[in-house]
């Protein structure tokens, strides 16, 4: 940074600090007395905090591969667990069997027009320390791809998406009896074998190209932070928006001698053979295609030009897994609360890596286990939280949120009554801060954020993003961003731990990190995600570590000690409003896009603009019907009209009720994101049973909301949209209901 | 192409064919009977042409270097002149002495970190059988950068436009006494050393980037038509937008013992040195350069992490050239007309190449040259044409215009007294009909864009080209096309032998080609664009020759045998009336943008969000005033009411006027485009006297419409534009007087 620079921020700091909220704020759930002891006690907290212990905890877990299985997999839940025990928590590790194959057999070869055979070998770096250990390292694979043997012509499929197949049969391109190579991006990885196989594809190759994970982002590594072209991104391609966890154990937890069903009956491992390659690897292949040259949204920055295929690169691609019953060890800390200990908030991270795990999941586990120190600390000194507070540290998320999910569903009984909610943490580095999940959670998540301070910035890191909202977002972003509302929580699907607790529970979420000023995507699920990456690119001196443990401690310590739950409506409704709007313009663009294209078909438009020397082949689609979206629209009106009317009384919140009421108040708190459960579940997925989020069918980790309607809407199925329409408004007037009682009791209160 | 897909193409071009109008069809400023033996005439034109023709010509022509004074341009013009006059035309050379420099010592090396030489040499390739003939081959260059001998770091500095420079100084980097490497593309080659002279830079590269030239758009030649690693764009660098043509004689034609100024006084030379290089010359150069990573809109296609320096890359930059006066050949073949005989219609294209120039510009020269065999051959069946027709054949169109520009400036007093239309072509290959220049030409374009048909799709030229506006247009082109309105004429600047005929004497101007699905652009201005080239990848049947012969002898005689000149003013009242507002919304959308921007400046958003490794200055811009836009307002409803006003009486014009009313009405249809000019000329560059079309000062070939108002609000010289709008509106006024002089004898002519 020039000088001239820091001269000017110094002076924009200064006067940006100096104009901060004096210590006096408040706390949604906490009377003023109890809002002011909580603040002093962060205080406390944050004082005890030391940023050696985040060091040194990072190296010594990051040392060797520790994914799940393997011998340092659990002496990290082991070291983890006597760390918990021996700051007072009651720590046990809960041990399940999920089924986790491992690979026995790789290869890919191109053997048309040349013979080249993939290397699937990350190399050693002289700067990179821990690259050279190789030892019980988890080779390049892709985690719940079926065995298979194939050779076929390769097709290159951009993504892999829906709509790439769509390009592809416009120009005459089918991949059946095909291999497909897809790119990593815009889905989830696992969303790119599915979509294959539904086209009748018979393998798939999964790469990185440098576009989008490479040089072309920044300089790799070691040189900078981004994937070098040897690097490859591991990873599970479990069908997971069917259901994540165990693929033998659906509902139930894999202990020991749970009933499981059959590989062969499992519905989430892939159809066909898929593994992962690197762009060094690709390149051959990718050179070897001809066919049309791939349309601008397909190319990526290797340097040649891309072609579609298919052929005439012949590819021959064998995977064997050992498909083995592997135990992951959970570990369960619990820190026992007071009259209300029977309300549990629990927190979580990971400790399995697909290798060294120094970014995923470690940077974010050590923040979790000073935050626990820091709270333990306390605790120590006499103070004793009213709920309770339970600490999960979870083996097997890689693979597919194996021992979360299992955990989930062997608790599901007593979760649902004692879960407060659930906050995870899963990676974090450099940049502004992060927070998806819960909208109703969204108000008490704005003021944990508006109490922490960036690191790098001296702002807070709510005011920090709000200026990134204003510098990179929307309209209605930088709108909102200056009126300085709370900022919106987004939506989350899946990809971490919080799945079964938010998708299957209906517990309120939050997933939380500090992100995007560093190139932690660049080592993703490969060997150079280490010690020795992280503190040069990623986190160097742990300072985002310690906004993590600052405000994931925050959120924990109020959640569990608020008067009442700071569970409130307003960023909800907002939200869900917005889903509604989206979904009504959502057919109402398909409806002209389609009747447009459409004429542009009939008329013979787009036949006549091609190029003649180029295939082309327009089909036209089902035009749009109207869909009756009253029902939405009447549930939404009432449950605006509840958030109203509970908000008139939220102030009686603040003052002293008593315990019985509060208990009362709670158990409805509690239940108003149960409210959002649909116990038969979503179309084609039973287990996904919120109707608000679930992660994308055809999208992977990236959420639907409304999903029951969105993806009737994107995939066409209008029958299902309009059935979807009512069974989602009811969850919305049952969360109108369970608001309505909460104010019924205020208001009563009030009157008495 | 599949067979499906030919069935049922062909299927679908039967119906279309067989649904076209009848042969009887209106045509502009003829009556019915004129326009019958008009239709006639041109069957009888389009059974005369001979695609040998073609052929022969092109691969003789393209066979030896032919650049402006070179022996075989010299050979070329000669063997032209004595084709056009072996058919009966009154034929002449007419040869100006131009400054023309060509390189004595070109040297491009890095000289920090590493020592590398730039090759700067287009290597044979075997494909090609031109390429390998070395002699008298201009090497790659940039006409008329000044002679300069530079050693500085290097900054990259994207496509070097004024906004690219904005977003060097937000990362703090400066040029000063830097040299600059710029891509082409984005803005015409000579605004690139324009704006780094403009910002201190001491030297300036340009080059090729994959991404916009190269594999990342199709398969390099040979295998595909796009430029090779080696391949480089010649191109002339004068500062085009203050005048085009010979440097030494601004204003008035280059004859042997014309005034001339000197080279230091010459404005339009380069301030630095100049010079093309290729991508493979580029690559070390861009990948020594450190400093911040290029933001995403600065990256292109070589597979490496581009950064923007300045430094640690050092580059010596050396040229060196002979700055001779060189004889221009231009010939000029007269076919005089008989009524209407001191009405000139002029066709024109140039004949001069950087090296074998078999696209550019001898693909469309031998259409020129068979369109003119064929009205030749019509004038022996004893029609004659009531105008006169000139073909015209320039040199040095390559260094910039100098043929063209030099014999208006030598003609303007007779050309702006006879000159009824200029119309152009330069280069021609597969694909979509492409009609620039007046818009008071637009109705009689699409005239002749109907009657000439698709050779590829069998569908009127103006059909497909609807079509491709269907598939790729705007909203609003779509709609326009559907309805079946006249497609637009699209403005046009400079970048061809049009220029001195719109921009400097006013005179209605159409420039013609078939583009838009060829890779012509892969071999630009390199030893490659050649036969070879030609007629594999860009027209290999020579098919759109023939289109364009078609289309441009349907222009030329029509514009020489309609009973009054088919000027007509719907479609420029239309697009005046869409500039007008273009400048009020960019007004309005500058002054939003700056206001936001000033105040995320302000409130210090823009410096949070900013990554903190990164140099961030952010510099607030002056407010954006309200203009008066009422003169401009006023002036354009005027000229509707008068456009309404003739059109109402417009019906007459189909009757047998008196040849003196015909002549009167042709000279006030002349002056139309007369009266867009402003004698004293546009703001800094006078000799570009049309006050609605102009090259861009800072954009080059693109034109900018209303140039005096809009580029001074694009600029932000506020006064500026207001002191133009009133200008600008005086000369829609100047219009709207000529158009009521026609309808005032219209109207006269019905009442007698």
């Amino acid at each position: 940074m020039s000088r001239q620079i820091s001269i000017s921020l110094l002076c924009l700091f200064t006067s940006l600090v100096a104009s901060q909220t004096p210590p006096s704020r408040p706390l949604t759930g906490f009377d003023d007395s109890a809002g002011a002891d909580q603040l002093a006690r962060e205080q406390r907290f944050d004082s005890s905090l030391n940023r050696a212990d985040l060091q040194q905890w990072l190296q010594r877990l990051s040392a060797r591969p520790h994914h799940l299985g393997s011998p340092a997999g659990k002496e990290v839940a082991e070291f983890v667990a006597a760390q918990f025990k021996s700051w007072g928590y009651d720590t046990a590790i809960e041990t399940f069997y999920p089924l986790f194959p491992t690979p026995k057999l790789r290869l890919v070869e191109l053997t048309e027009p040349r013979h080249f055979v993939a290397k699937l070998e990350e190399p050693a770096i002289s700067e990179d320390r821990t690259s050279s250990v190789r030892q019980d390292q988890l080779p390049i694979y892709n985690a719940f791809s079926r065995d298979g043997n194939v050779t076929a012509p390769l097709v290159y499929v951009n993504y892999g998406l829906p709509a790439d197949y769509k390009v592809l049969a416009e120009r005459g391109i089918d991949v059946k009896g095909k291999i497909v190579i897809a790119r990593y991006g815009h889905s989830w990885r696992g969303i790119k074998p599915k979509v294959a196989a539904e086209h009748g594809a018979i393998g798939c190759l999964i790469y990185s190209d440098p576009y989008d994970d490479g040089y072309y982002v920044g300089d790799p590594y070691p040189k900078g932070g981004w994937r070098p072209a040897d690097g490859a991104q591991r990873g599970s391609v479990m069908d997971m928006p069917i259901y994540p966890g165990d693929p033998l154990t659906p509902f139930i937890g894999a202990t020991k001698d749970a009933k499981r069903i059959s590989r062969e009956e499992a519905a989430t491992i892939t159809k066909i053979p898929v593994l992962p390659i690197s762009y060094a690897d690709a390149t051959p292949l990718l050179q070897a295609l001809g066919g049309p040259v791939a349309p601008e949204s397909f190319r990526g920055a290797l340097p040649f030009t891309y072609h579609l295929g298919a052929g005439p690169a012949v590819v021959h691609l064998q995977v064997e897994f050992n498909w083995n019953l592997t135990p992951a060890y959970d570990v369960i800390a619990r820190l026992p609360g007071g009259e209300l200990g029977n309300e549990w908030v629990i927190r979580g991270n990971h400790h399995d890596g697909w290798v060294f795990g120094a970014s995923d999941p470690l940077s974010a586990l050590v923040a979790m286990m000073e935050e626990a120190r820091g709270v333990a600390a306390l605790a120590k000194t006499g103070w004793k939280p009213l709920r309770s507070i339970v600490y999960t540290v979870w083996d097997g998320e890689e693979p597919m949120l194996l021992g979360s999910t299992e955990w989930g569903e062997q608790h599901a009984a007593e979760l649902s009554e004692h879960a407060v909610a659930y906050i995870n943490s899963d990676v974090n580095g450099r940049g502004f801060v992060s927070l998806g999940g819960s909208q109703t959670l969204e108000h008490f998540a704005n003021e944990a954020a508006r109490d922490v301070t960036d690191p790098d910035r001296k702002v807070s890191v709510q005011d920090r993003y709000r200026a990134a909202l204003i510098a990179f977002g929307t309209p209605e972003d930088k709108q909102s961003a200056r009126d300085k509302r709370d900022f919106a929580i987004t939506p989350i699907g899946s990809g971490s731990d919080f799945t079964v607790f938010l998708d299957h529970l209906g517990i309120a979420t939050l997933d939380i990190s500090f992100t995007g000023q560093n190139a932690s995507e660049g080592t993703y699920h490969s060997i150079y995600d280490s010690y020795d990456h992280y503190t040069k690119f990623e986190d160097p001196d742990f300072q985002y570590s310690m906004a993590l443990v600052q405000l994931g401690g925050r959120l924990t310590m109020r959640l569990a000690d608020a008067g009442t739950l700071p569970i409130r409506f307003n960023g909800f409704v907002r939200a869900v409003s917005g889903y509604v709007d989206e979904l009504m313009k959502l057919t109402d663009t398909m409806r002209a896009e389609t009747a447009d294209r459409n004429q542009s078909i009939g008329d013979h438009s787009l036949a006549l603009a091609a190029d003649p020397l180029v295939p082309f082949i327009a089909t036209p689609e089902s035009e749009v019907p109207y869909l009756d979206f009253a029902p939405l629209q009447n549930a939404l009106a009432r449950l605006q009209h509840s958030a109203q009317a509970f908000q008139e009384h939220e102030s009686r919140l603040t003052g002293t009720l008593p315990l019985a009421t509060r208990k009362d108040l709670d158990q409805i708190f509690m239940h108003c994101d149960r409210a959002l459960l649909r116990q038969e579940g979503l179309p084609r997925r039973p287990w996904y049973r919120n109707e608000i989020y679930a992660p994308g069918f055809y999208t992977g980790y990236t959420p639907k909301t409304l999903p029951g309607v969105r993806e009737a809407i994107e995939e066409r199925r209008w029958q299902d949209a309009s059935t979807q329409i009512p069974l989602s408004a009811q969850t919305l007037n049952a969360l109108a209901d369970q608001i309505d009682r909460a104010t019924a009791i205020l208001k009563n209160d009030a009157s008495q």
